[in-house]
């Protein structure tokens, strides 16, 4: 099985599972010259940390990065850069009892028949959202190399939870205050609303899904190379590869399906001698490369799948109906952790596709 | 500039302009032992042709294929299947006054800028609905594959257009139904209800999006690699690489934000000694596997940006603003045209998996 | 099956079969603006053209390059590059009689067991040697990119033929005379002396084997990405995946092994205030990356496997041994006709190489 | 920069330097069901230990191996397998007098070019031949597939020091006296003479070169995907991978050159009523495919770069000449403790080509 690796000239390479030794990543690919110290990565590891509010997961993790190569004297060498968190806090004698009761829309049962039971199952091994800090360790990278060198922010925000949708807010309001507020909302009011959803369902012992959406500033004309590795295939593939996101949107996305071309094509016009588009109903991407404007998409969230209700379930080896109550420590919904996590894996994609187009050079130098 | 080449273990190369020479492909992975004869490739072929309906661009192209390798005798052979069709409608007068005036939400000006004025830029060039020709060319050996070896069945078909939406229809109307009506809606009624919308746009110069649905039926449990080459990231991957869609959602899609965990979650049964799920809200695709249950997604997309009305556009030399209607022959809705495309992709991501997997192997013996 | 890909950010793809009916190529990634005619793909052609010269095989092909897409205006596009020669002077039938009893040292049987019979056996099909025509094709473009931009040039000829070697010659000389003389060795003596050589064993039936050397000038420090797509490794599987290929050496190459360090180690010193090499044992390319010295390696070609001297085989089917001839119209030596295909691979491994690193860039502007 | 990642279905990703904290590898691709324990591996990683014979560095490096992933309850998960060996016994300040003035045939000075100073010097860092202790640890996961599954065994041996060549041995003295004598010769007389060269320029300070033969037997017809993924361009990538190495030849190999076709070709022949070949000059890779005759190639190993004896080189700051002599503790011959690594890279070919080509499934079963 492979399946472990993302991306073409800035590569990634997860590895390590929710209740093993570690969680990893290897990048392949940064150039060499980045400044880089374990705090670059451990604010962005911080924002997606488990345990630090009351809508998260109890588990507590340290998640303390450690740069295992490819720095050297503060500086990125070129080498390949392993980075690793330890896991501490397992307590994987919860997942024993589920080993042949798998739990309703988890993996578990998919898991045990494609690797014939060999899989480690412990806290849903390696299908677990955890894996995704090693996707965020390699974003911090990314996101320190857009910035750096070409200026470009990714900023993700929650849009909406169980229904209560954030609404009358700037980009500027998201960046001050998603990372302020426990649901990553865009603004305060909607913060509050979107908790309220959480914690009704948490009340049930039931869970609730959302919006994410991003949007991309200061991305030149050109990035994405048509047909396949188009930029907006590249970060639909990104975005699915998070587990329980299901869908994404670019601009106007599935409302484009009611709109008729005069609505949805966006104008030309000419601002201080500059071509420049009237509106961003593409969300920044036409014929698969980027149009100067910012990028925008969405994805949704499904509610997690873990869950204190009782649910239908089946006895897998003795072919009889159960029911099953998932224990452990988990998410009411995933959404707010979810967020720095799409950020990164947008942030690894345009920096691929900036590599590619040569506009990040493989040596950076008096930056 | 890559990108051309989609796929791992069945990769397709793409090759070809709107109005160049001709449109290919080349499918580098084919296992040997397949029969398969032109008529194969052209029956899918002349379902997406141009000119075949009133609904359809009036560029009329034959669009014959010819297997240029990797069949002999009426068999693949293993070796590389290339298959071109050759473009003959050629009216490119048409596009010489749009050269500097970029027609809005195409990607004349973005090709411009990255590939500085270089690109052919007659009929979209490379950035044509016309190179999808190719895709369902390769979709044609794919989905025999899939057919042949696996039992597996795809079907998209046109869910909504212009706001229009097929409802109360099962999935054996749709197999029926689609290539019977020129919107390729899985029902008579929806069928009319599309169209009346499509000549309605048409009747002012404009045109109309709408959605596609797709299912798989038949596929084992299994496909799929964790962590990012999972069948939904490389699904999304394929689809985005179709021009005009802009986003796709997996079973339930962007309703699970509003969905509790209790809703969303697909229980596990037992049906005739076999383990099954009660309900499919996952999409038949759960941790990035496929799940046994059928594979259903929904792809947005948008309305044609070429339109008759007049739009406001620039003069990219002279940085003014001007006016533009695009003449030359187009589609008021891409939709119906997009649906073997669709499919062609799906069956494509599938047969890949499937070899990766085993379940299709490298020589096809006795089938 | 696939293998038909080569390269990361200048893929080839290779398609067609000698007696199929083309031999063809699609390169992905060659950069924008780049001014390319079919001239200057046909002046490579001809230098491996069949039937030019008395000791070559007298199949009599025109070998007339076809450029199908990418290019646009005299201009490369960005868009994939699809080139194609046409197999005009087939004559199949001498194959027929050998399908069952396969040619020793063929492809014949092992494709047969891999393939299960399905493969294109007629001229050897896709193990034939001309479809290294392909190669050269896609190789005409790296050369002239590699010439343009970097002013890299890529020099291969004859060392040796049946045991004559040439001696005493400069790069000049190479460069002069090998395409001076149809056995493609750097002075005419060895042109003569080597040219006999393959008379005597044509006389006979048999064949001969022989060394090529290749000599790349002007590369800059820095290409070859470590440790797994050095320079060496990606040259190396270059030109193994030239049939009749049976190894390579860089600079020193096999001699190395009977030298100590304070022999082999290439010192530095100071030149014009330069730093410089004072040898190149190394033959270019250290710790997998090109040192500014030019770049030395042979490969050596072994004697074509089709001789009209009878040789012992096997009927596959009846499982005896049996006798074989191999009839058709077949080289005696094989080396003058690679020298042109040594010179392509090793272009297609450096403009790959320069691309990634940087220092040939997506789009050519004023060259 | 890129590079570290090789192979397509069984991938391994290299990290680490020299003197940085480990020196790790990830396998992406291995099939789940395997038994593999931390023993595997450490038994193949002391193969190539330094420190552990007086022919050898000094360097004392416990090199034992810890898996960090993809391993559970004692067998592999399908995840990606993590492991690596921490370096201890670093004695950096060895280096500092060499970072301006570069040691004559090691990257040094060519990778200071290239990653402009940033890259890790000490040790070699990324260039040190102790990173191929990750191809071991990643080749002893080969090596178990190919045996436990295929029966495939991978003999590599010393075949020639200094000069000192191994004669009148067979592939069973091979395999039985190869580990017992610290040279890894096949006989004990070889093991005696080959160990005298070395110590004969140990005593002047100087190094010798030399080369390796590799056999693998038990592999059935078929590997390898022609064109450019063919078996012996891979295995010629992955040898020159290994540092020091310059050269690979195949069968007769350069001999070759001096043969007729008559003599390099390999009748067949019938032998208890199965197909064989009378002899195996081509070293069991026709036409780029296994031909179920042993694979037989040899690499050729340059004398370590690092010598006590002075050497000219510059001052790159100052552009003079200067002297060096290379103080540390270096090999004399690298030879020894490379053959467990070309064992390891063909190990590591032969997996990946034996999954794509389906002879290992994805999913071990009852072994």
């Amino acid at each position: 099985m492979t399946g472990n690796i993302f991306g073409e000239r800035f590569r990634i390479v997860s590895f390590g599972e929710s209740h093993g030794k570690c969680i990893g990543v290897v990048i392949d690919g940064c150039p060499a010259g980045l400044e880089l110290a374990e705090e670059d990565i451990q604010k962005e590891l911080n924002l997606r940390r488990p345990g630090i509010s009351t809508i998260t997961t109890q588990r507590i993790e340290e998640d303390r990065v450690e740069i295992l190569s490819g720095v050297f004297n503060g500086y990125t060498t070129g080498a390949p850069i392993c980075m690793i968190i330890w896991n501490r806090d397992i307590r994987s004698e919860d997942y024993e009892s589920i080993r042949y009761t798998p739990r309703p829309s988890h993996a578990d049962y998919f898991a045990y028949v494609k690797y014939g039971g060999f899989n480690d199952y412990r806290g849903g091994g390696r299908f677990s959202g955890r894996i995704t800090a090693g996707f965020v360790m390699a974003g911090a990278v990314a996101k320190k190399l857009l910035s750096k060198i070409l200026g470009v922010e990714v900023t993700a925000y929650t849009l909406e939870i169980g229904g209560e949708r954030a609404e009358n807010f700037t980009l500027e309001d998201a960046r001050r205050y998603r990372y302020e507020n426990d649901v990553r909302a865009p603004t305060i009011d909607a913060a509050k609303r979107m908790r309220e959803k959480i914690l009704e369902a948490m009340s049930r012992g039931d869970s609730v899904g959302g919006i994410i959406e991003c949007i991309v500033t200061g991305l030149p004309i050109g990035l994405g190379e048509p047909v396949f590795d188009s930029l907006d295939s590249d970060l639909a593939k990104a975005v699915l590869s998070i587990p329980a996101v299901k869908g994404v949107e670019f601009g106007a996305g599935f409302k484009a399906a009611r709109m008729f071309g005069s609505e949805h094509n966006d104008p030309f016009t000419i601002e201080n001698n500059e071509i420049r588009l009237e509106k961003n109903d593409a969300g920044g991407i036409v014929g698969g490369i980027s149009t100067g404007a910012p990028i925008i998409f969405r994805v949704v969230v499904k509610p997690p799948s873990s869950i204190r209700i009782r649910q239908r379930t089946v006895d897998i080896r003795r072919r009889i109906p159960v029911e099953v109550t998932v224990s452990g420590r988990h998410d009411p919904c995933i959404v707010p952790r979810a967020v720095p996590v799409v950020e990164a894996m947008t942030a690894i994609v345009l920096v691929d596709h900036a590599i590619r187009y040569g506009f990040i050079p493989p040596l950076i130098k008096n930056i």
